[in-house]
C-alpha cells in the first residue's frame, strides 16, 4: 500500500500548481503550496502513509461533521434534525440560504450541518455551561476520536478568523432575526472560530474517519457513539460535504468526505477504512486540488466507491 | 422475506391516507390511493413480492436514470458530464435553475440529470435519426433492462402530459436561449413526454434496479452496460434522485433511488438487490408516502444503508 | 432651439463610439452606429429637429407604453392593473420575474408593462377577433398618435425576431403554466414580435410623446384618450421605463421615457413637450448611449425635470 | 382647504381598521390605531391641518431622505452616487440585496438610499468626529428643515430598536464583508437606530417636505441646500420611497413621498406644497393605510400628480 501511495503522490503532486493556498487570512497563506500527504487506516489495523502526512494544519470545515456528531450525541437525531435540515443547498458553503423571517420550520430545511449556517447552529445545540465549555467538549471529542490528546488550537488562525469573520457574523445575526439561532452571537461565533482552528495532521483525520467508517467503534470494538450517528454523519457528508462539488465527488470518488480550506480532506470508506489527506493548494470551490486527484485515483485502484 | 413484506405492507398501508394522488392530469388522478406494492430481487436470484405489485403505472421521473444511462451509453461519461452537471440544485424538480445566457459551461453546472431541465437535455444527447427513433431506443433499453418486451406507453397519460406541459416548454425554450439545448423544442419534448408515460410494474422496476446494483450485469453475468455507468447513475440518484428530499432519504434509507409522481420508487442496493415500489399517494415533495415509509423500515430491518 | 440641438448633437455624437449597435439579429446590426437624431414638439406647436431625425428604425420596446395604452383603452385601469403589476422588478427587461405557480394575484405583482413578460400579457388584453386583428389595432393606434398613416412594419426585423425569440417563448410558456397568460403562445408572440418591428422616426416618437405629455389630447385639443391613462402610462414609464437604469434616468433627466434596442428613446415632459431621439449605439443596459447624454443636457438646459 | 381635509379625514378614518399598528417593538404597539392627521404647507404660505396632526411619533424610515440629503451636502452627488445606487430593488425594504463579495461597484448598484442597506451606508458617509457626532448633525438638519428646535429622540423606541435590530446587524455585517461598509458596525447602527427614533409631528414633516418641494429654499427664499440635491432626493423617493409599493403610489398619487412604520408619510409636491401625514395603522407593505387613501384623494381633488 505504501508503494501505491508513493506512486500516487508522485503523480498528483504537480496538480498542486494548479490551485491556490487560501489567503483570506495571513496565517493560512503561509502554507507550503506543494505539500501533499496521505494517511490510511484500514479495518485490519494496517497503517499506510506517504508524503507530508505529518504536517499539522487547521481542521477548518472538517470540524463540521464533528460538531454534528457532538450535537447528535447531546440531543439525539430527532432534535438535531428538527433544527437543521439535511438537504444540499445548491450554493457555496458560506451562502445566505435563508431570506426573511417566515416560518422557522421551513427555514431550517434550507440549511444543513455542512454549510456555515448549519455548523454555527450546531454550536448552540452542543451542551455546556457556556461557550468556552462547549468548545472544550468539541476539542475533547476530537482528541478522543483521533486518540491524540495533544490536538490543540492554532491561536494565530483563531484570532485571524475572529477578526475577519464578518460574513459569518452576518449569517449568525440573520439566523437570530429568523429565530433559528439563540444566544449571544459573538460567543457562539467564538466557539465556532476556535473549533475551526483546531490543529490536526493526516493521521488524526484518518483515525476520526476510521471510527465513522466502523459504525462508531474503535479497533478494540469499543463503541464511542451509536452506529446510527455514524450513518447520519456519513450520509450528510456524502450529499453535502464537498462544498458545491459534492455531486462530482460522489461520482468520481464515491465515499463520504469533508474538506477544509486549510487543505485537509477526511474520507470515510464505510466498513473498510479511514483516510486523511493534506494538500493546501485549493481549487475554486475551496477543495484541495491534489487531494481530490489522489482520492479519485485511490478510489479507482482500490474500488472504494459505495455505488 | 415475503412474510416480512406482508407485515411491512400492513404497517405502512395506513400512511397512504396522509398523501394525495397526483391530479395535474386526469389520467393520474384515477389511481387507487390505497394501493401499495413491493417487489424485491436479490443477488441470489430470490424474488419476493407483496401487495399490489402487479399494478401497472407510468414510470414518470423514474425514466430519468434510464435517459441518463442511454445518454452515457451513446456518448460516454465525459461528454455527458460536460453538457449537464451533477450537483444537487437545492430546488424543486421543475424549478428554473438557470437565468440568463452568460456562459454555457457555468450554466450547465446548475442542472443535473434528475431534474426536468437535465432530463430534457438527455433526450437531445441520445442518438437517433429523429426524436421518434430516440424515444424508441429509450423504450427498447427499458424493456431490455426489465427483461420485459411488453412494456408500452400509456397513450392517455402521454397526450395529457403533452397538452399540459407548458412549464416544461418554458424550461426547454429557456435552455434554447442559453445554448444548452439544440433541436426542435416540440419534438424534444414529445420524446420526453412519451418516455415519462412508459408503463411499468414493481417487478420491472426491481429488475432495472437489480442491473444497476450489479454493475451493469444481469443474473447470467452478461454485461448490459459498463460498471462505470452504473456508478454514475447510482451516484447521481443518491445525491439528486429523491427530488428535494434526497438528503433525508440518504439519511433514513441510505441507498440510491428515484421516485416518480406516478407513485413508483426504484431503489438500488449496490451489490445486493433491486427494489420496485408502487403507491400513488404522494407527500408534498412528490414522493410516494407509503413507499418512503416501507423503504425506511426495510432499510432498518435488512441494514441496507450504504453509510 | 434648433441652434441648441445642433450644438448638443455636436457635443454628444462622440459618445456614440462608446457603445454598440444591437447585433442579436442581423437587421439591427446594419444600423449606422454614429447616427444621432432629435425631434422636439412643444405645447406651443414649435417643431425643432437636429441630426439624423429622419432615419427610420424599429420601435422595439418603445411599443410597450403603446401596448399598455391600448390595453387601458380596451379594458380600463382596474382590469389592467389587476392583471399586471406596476412595481419595478429590479431586474433586466427580459428577466424571469416569476417562478412557480403559487398564486396568480401575487405573481402578477412581480411583472410590469415595461418588461417583456408584462408587455406580452398586454397583447392578450387588447381586444380583437384574433391576434392579427389585435396587432392591426396597435399599428392603427401608433399611426393615429403619430399622425402618420405611413408607419409600417420592418418585415426583415419581424422575421428575425420571430426566429430568434426563444427567451420570449420561455417567458410566455412560463406565464401560461402560472395562469398569467391565456391563448396560443405562438400567436400572442407573433403579435408581440410584429409590434416591436413597427418602423418609426424621431418625429413619430415626438408626436406620440406629445399626446402623452398633453393629457391625451392633440394640438387641436381633441381627446385621443382620457387624461388618467396618460398619467398611468407616464408613471409606469418613469418608474420602470428605462430598463434597469430607470432610477438613474429619473435622477439625471427626470421625465417619463422609454427606450428601445433599435436606438430610439421617447421622452414625455408633462405639460410641456414630447421628444423623440434616435441613436442606435447602446450601453450595457440596452439604452442609447448618446441619446441618454443628449437628454441629460437638454434636461439641465431647459429645466425639464419634474422633481 | 381645511374643510376639504376635514371631509377627507372623515371618509378615510374607517380605513384605519383595515391595517395593523407595527408591533415588532412594544413602544410602537402602543399607538392609537384610529389616529389620522394631516398637515399641508403650500407655496403661498398657507397652513392647513386636520385630525390628529399634533401627535408626535417616531420618524422611522422617513429619516432616509434626510440621511441621503446630509450625505449629499457632505460629499456631493458623484461620491454618494458611486457608493450607493439609485435603482429600485424590487424587494422589501429590509431585504438582502447583495449576496457575495464579487465587485463593490456592481454590488453598490443593487442597493439604494431608501432601503435599509443603503440608509445604513449613508450614516457612514455623513461627516463627523464619531458616530454620536454624525447623529447629532442629522438631528440638527432635521430640526433646521422643520424649523423646530424641539425635535428630539424617543429613547424607549431607540433602545427597543437597538435591542431587536438583528436583521439590520446582519445587513451591516454582510456589507462589511463585501467592502460596502467601513467602520464599527455597532456604532454605525447606533447612529441609524437613533436617527430612526427621532420624534416628529405632521407639521414637522410638512415643513421638511416643503423645502424639498421648493428647490431647497425656505419661505424667505434662503437656500438651505442646492436645488440639485432636492431633485436627487425627490427622484429617489419617487422611484424607491414607498417600499415595494412605489409604482402603485406613483400611479395613484404621483408625487415623491416616503413612509415610515411609525405611521408617518412625507409627501413632496414639486413647486407646490409639502404634506405630512400620520396614521399608524399599516398595510402589509408597511405603509400607512389611511395615509395612502387620503393622499390618493387629495391628489385627485387637487391634481397633484406630476405625470
Amino acid at each position: 500500500m505504501e508503494g501505491l501511495l508513493k506512486e500516487l503522490i508522485e503523480q498528483c503532486r504537480p496538480d498542486t500548481q494548479n490551485g491556490k493556498v487560501a489567503n483570506y487570512i495571513p496565517a493560512l497563506a503561509k502554507a507550503d503550496p506543494s505539500a501533499l500527504g496521505v494517511y490510511i487506516l484500514d479495518r485490519n489495523g494496517l497503517h499506510s502513509q506517504g508524503g507530508e502526512s505529518q504536517v499539522r494544519f487547521t481542521i477548518q470545515s472538517i470540524i463540521k461533521p464533528i460538531l454534528l456528531l457532538q450535537a447528535l450525541m447531546d440531543n439525539g437525531e430527532d432534535f438535531v434534525r428538527s433544527r437543521v435540515g439535511v438537504e444540499s443547498t445548491g450554493k457555496p458553503f458560506d451562502a445566505i440560504n435563508i431570506a426573511d423571517a417566515v416560518n422557522q420550520e421551513i427555514l431550517s430545511e434550507h440549511i444543513n450541518p455542512m454549510v456555515n449556517m448549519g455548523a454555527i447552529v450546531m454550536c448552540t445545540l452542543i451542551k455546556g455551561e457556556n461557550y468556552r465549555d462547549r468548545f472544550n467538549r468539541v476539542l475533547e471529542l476530537t482528541r478522543t476520536l483521533a486518540n491524540n490528546p495533544e490536538i490543540d488550537v492554532d491561536e494565530e488562525v483563531y484570532l485571524s478568523e475572529k477578526a475577519t469573520g464578518n460574513k459569518n457574523r452576518a449569517l449568525a445575526f440573520l439566523m437570530c432575526s429568523c429565530g433559528l439561532l439563540d444566544g449571544d452571537v459573538e460567543e457562539v461565533l467564538d466557539c465556532y472560530f476556535r473549533a475551526c482552528s483546531i490543529r490536526v495532521d493526516c493521521r488524526d483525520l484518518a483515525r476520526i474517519a476510521f471510527i465513522l467508517s466502523n459504525k462508531g467503534r474503535d479497533f478494540l470494538g469499543r463503541e464511542l457513539f451509536p452506529a446510527k450517528y455514524a450513518r447520519y454523519v456519513n450520509a450528510v457528508m456524502l450529499t453535502c460535504g464537498m462544498y458545491d462539488g459534492a455531486g462530482d465527488f460522489a461520482l468520481t470518488v464515491g465515499v463520504p468526505a469533508k474538506s477544509g480550506v486549510g487543505g485537509g480532506i477526511m474520507a470515510v470508506v464505510p466498513g473498510r477504512m479511514g483516510i486523511g489527506i493534506y494538500s493546501p493548494s485549493l481549487n475554486k470551490k475551496g477543495n484541495s486540488i491534489a487531494g481530490l486527484r489522489i482520492l479519485r485515483r485511490l478510489s479507482r485502484q482500490l474500488e472504494l466507491s459505495i455505488f
